[in-house]
């Protein structure tokens, strides 16, 4: 066996409490290495005339990607402590991997060699609110959705759809827009909607803040607000608004009062300022989301900083009753203020939900004291990558996603925001050239998948648009030139996942067979099973597999 | 080069702040494989019309172990962001590995495939207080150190040394008995004393605390302990104590309770009652330290608790000036509780030191958030296993350390709580089966090695003693019995410590040589060297090995 590629390390997604009883364990090996793996395991201070007291369970193998396998076990250690090792056999070899490395045979005169999890405290696990599982959302980006209510249109807005999306038009949309088109979304079936920023700012896309603790006038006032969450909650449906926490806008007042008094501004420790006096170009002297002189970065280090953030994340929960919070560019604000931002959250509402916008390896948010979930673009990437653009093939796809599966504990992917396409990326049938049939597949994988989906509005009645601003184009409301059965696919595969909670998160997911363009996989629980068939292909493919008995066809083609 | 031995992940002791402007990230490769790995690095957002802006370093090899190479780089992004990749060779083999797997030529088109640091925000950088790094611990059991008062002896205190330690025998012990001797310790040079529990108790080793906010009156009252912390204080010497918060004694006042009013009692949820009444046979009811009756786990996750033991964490720096905390069982309390522990703590003393007792992989304590160092148990193992023992050589011993030392970030090296031995382990001297010339070895090691060095009481003047309670005796004051000899070279270490800080936690440490029983490391700075060469066998040894010129012999015997 590859010692080498054999790996475990007690923490992240290796060792980590599923819940308050539960343990889960995984160990990693080079792929095909391996025949059997057996987990020994005993409470380290569960000691006789004999010597230590252990048990020894089979694992399981949950997946394999391009270079490894993943082997897996569930345990509930009945005083919470527990002391383990590996035993690895291939063949007639046989391996013991412990902490302090590999053995002929396990060691049993102390414990001290082997992998710890110390205690299983209740409060430290991982616990995203529970209605998360279940929820299906729907982006909403407030500038294009729908403008309900002309009155509060910003000066210079354009009639509705009439032009492209440019960086500095605006059309209008507003609150009134969502409250006269919630039966929409009910029609649909979501159950939750995220609303990029709402909050006072300059632009359209509002993720320059001027006021953290005011709604932009053309979106409504504060009643309208109040009115747009209770239909939202009278109709099933969450609400959860953008965060941006990690900078505020050029207009923000505190900022302005440096760009005026410069080193004498009282609110000099709020940025990041590199010196005096303060200058956009070529680049700004004061720290920015990226370079961008409109969006000095917060210093959230500053206590004053933070009471005042806090307050805006407290404010908006208790006030209006939001029930989450997506957070921008949150892996580039401190570790430190993101722990005190759920305390305060949780603090007001114990299930509101955080979810962080992170692009890439998020496991050190995803620990329990910081966010709920990320945003999943690993999921949209290989997903777009094997539908749409046909860059890789079903076996990669199923690699590429049990790696990524394998990078976080179950407990995180079950509340993983599954994502196709969003305000910051080309829309999903754009990436599939407007073949609608790749699209439809695309939305059948995502809402079978393992995680939370989200649909970026006008996904679902086929609306195009390339990379942002192109992607923000005002939201299609004549039915005429909606794609009805576009919705139709999609408010069947809704019902579908709401009628079989196995294909939401109650279900493990299990890749079956994954050849050419051809995918088939699992949803299962004890009581139910869903296999989920797929041709990402351009023609009929001919499958060759053996489906158990019982099975009856949901959805789709039937076979044979 | 084999794919499945190489490892990154952003986090941990791969990528981490070293300070608040330097990042260190390492890479680990399958041993002897790679010739060299060149670091590929930008900032995320410097995009020019030629593309993403990136540079090129080398990384150094900074160890092997018995499978892995490790190599490293410390960088200074100047807008505190980083992606990054790095690039492998291997004779006229490349291979570049990013976040999203293996690559022939790196790709530039994007930088999602990269690596991600995305902000180095300085509130999050492991941060020990500065004092740790030079200090040279020295542990102190107080029941045995020295009776300065006989008349707070407990009732049937038996005469100074004059039987055996054990479980249930007094010998009164206190804290003017400390005072008395704190000569014994300036002379010996060390510069902090780590004191086992203190709190009011019922057995002799205190770890069964009845009143965390009394001092136990067989050591004197609070103000003989204020009297205490002067003197160590006036004489360049921090004060430690220990913490007891996993669980509490039989006699604390709330367990008593609960014992009187079963399920009526108040404090119920104090602890982690199974059912009702409670039993203590055959094995406890309710939750405890292993299955130690008498040490009921307290419950940290109970907001009264925690506000109690926080209470008793601020009192004794407030009002005693302490400056450390030692914390026992501490991996057995949840993360959040410690979270608490460490704001708490430092609110009132920004320097304070924060140690946890932890003898297996403590990576997730040590983020910053949590202890500023562990109980550094794999030094212990592996010095005694090299030269106590000789079960091990010391390519062996090198390869361990060097295991160890890549296990976690430098920063949590440098204050690592390093020790021979303690009051739960055999003394050192025993394990070197009273063969002084290892003993002195170990104390060259360990007094050389990266790491916070922790003597026990006695060990300097060759005091021996089995496992708990042989290595409890009485400390010998008679000069006529101890050793003097090992006391002068421990002094003398302590010494070269002091006056050569390449020694202590300013230097690298490198292993340049490790052959049988002969083992030769480097301690260096930019401007010191310090070659530590090393012979653990019975013998003479031939080591054949160029020393470069400069270099002066500056103890132990002169060589050729």
């Amino acid at each position: 066996m590859l010692k080498e590629a054999i790996y475990h390390r007690a923490g992240n997604n290796y060792a980590y409490a599923y819940n308050e009883t539960t343990l889960h364990i995984r160990l990693r090996t080079k792929k095909g290495d391996v025949d059997s793996v057996t987990f020994i395991h005993g409470d380290p201070y569960d000691w006789t005339k004999d010597g230590w007291q252990t048990s020894r369970s089979l694992m399981t193998r949950t997946g394999t990607d391009e270079y490894f396998d993943y082997y897996f076990i569930a345990i509930s250690p009945p005083f919470r402590r527990l002391r383990y090792g590996f035993e690895l056999k291939s063949g007639t070899e046989t391996l013991v991997y412990t902490e302090k490395g590999f053995y002929k045979e396990a060691p049993f005169d102390d414990t001290a060699y082997y992998f710890c999890f110390p205690f299983l405290n209740g409060i430290d696990v991982f616990r995203a609110p529970s209605w998360v599982k279940d929820t299906v959302w729907y982006q909403i980006f407030p500038e294009r959705f729908a403008n309900g209510d002309t009155s509060n249109d910003p000066e210079g807005s354009l009639p509705w759809a009439s032009e492209e999306p440019k960086f500095n038009n605006f059309f209008g949309g507003d609150f009134q827009g969502v409250i006269d088109h919630i039966d929409h979304l009910v029609k649909l079936g979501v159950t939750g909607i995220y609303f990029t920023p709402i909050f006072k700012a300059k632009s359209n896309h509002k993720y320059d803040t001027i006021d953290y603790l005011e709604i932009d006038p053309q979106f409504g006032d504060k009643e309208t607000f109040k009115q747009l969450v209770k239909v939202c909650h009278e109709n099933g449906i969450k609400v959860m608004l953008d965060a941006v926490f990690n900078h505020s806008g050029y207009y923000f007042e505190p900022f302005q009062d440096v760009l005026k008094n410069q080193e004498n501004s009282t609110y000099k420790n709020w940025f990041h300022l590199r010196e005096f006096p303060i200058q956009t170009e070529p680049r700004p002297n004061y720290d920015t989301f990226a370079f961008e002189k409109s969006m000095p970065k917060l210093n959230t280090e500053n206590p004053e900083v933070r009471e005042y953030l806090l307050k805006v994340a407290r404010y908006w929960v208790e006030e209006f009753d939001i029930d989450g919070w997506r957070l921008d560019v949150a892996n580039e604000v401190d570790h430190s203020f993101w722990r005190e931002f759920r305390t305060a959250v949780k603090s007001v509402k114990p299930d509101a939900y955080i979810l962080g916008e992170i692009w890439h390896d998020s496991m050190n948010w995803l620990h329990g004291d910081q966010f709920d979930a990320v945003m999943n673009y690993p999921f949209t990437n290989a997903a777009l990558d094997f539908v749409a653009k046909e860059t890789i093939d079903a076996r990669v796809f199923a690699e590429k996603m049990t790696a990524v599966l394998h990078m976080y504990p179950e407990n995180v992917n079950e509340a993983a925001f599954n994502l196709l396409g969003s305000h910051d990326t080309k829309r999903v049938l754009t990436f599939c050239d407007e073949n609608k049939n790749k699209m439809k597949l695309l939305f059948l994988l995502m809402l079978t998948f393992k995680g939370t989906p989200c649909i970026y509005y006008g996904d679902e009645i086929g609306m195009t648009g390339g990379n942002d601003p192109g992607c923000r184009k005002c939201m299609e409301w004549d039915e005429k030139k909606q794609d009805l059965d576009l919705f139709e696919h999609i408010q069947s595969l809704l019902s579908l996942r709401q009628n079989h909670k196995v294909l939401a998160n109650d279900g493990e997911l299990k890749f079956i067979n994954a050849d050419e363009q051809t995918l088939v996989y699992e949803r299962s629980t004890d009581e139910e099973s869903v296999w989920i068939l797929l041709n990402a292909g351009q023609r009929t493919a001919d499958l060759s597999i053996e489906i158990p008995e019982g099975y009856s066809n949901i959805l789709g083609t039937s076979f044979s």
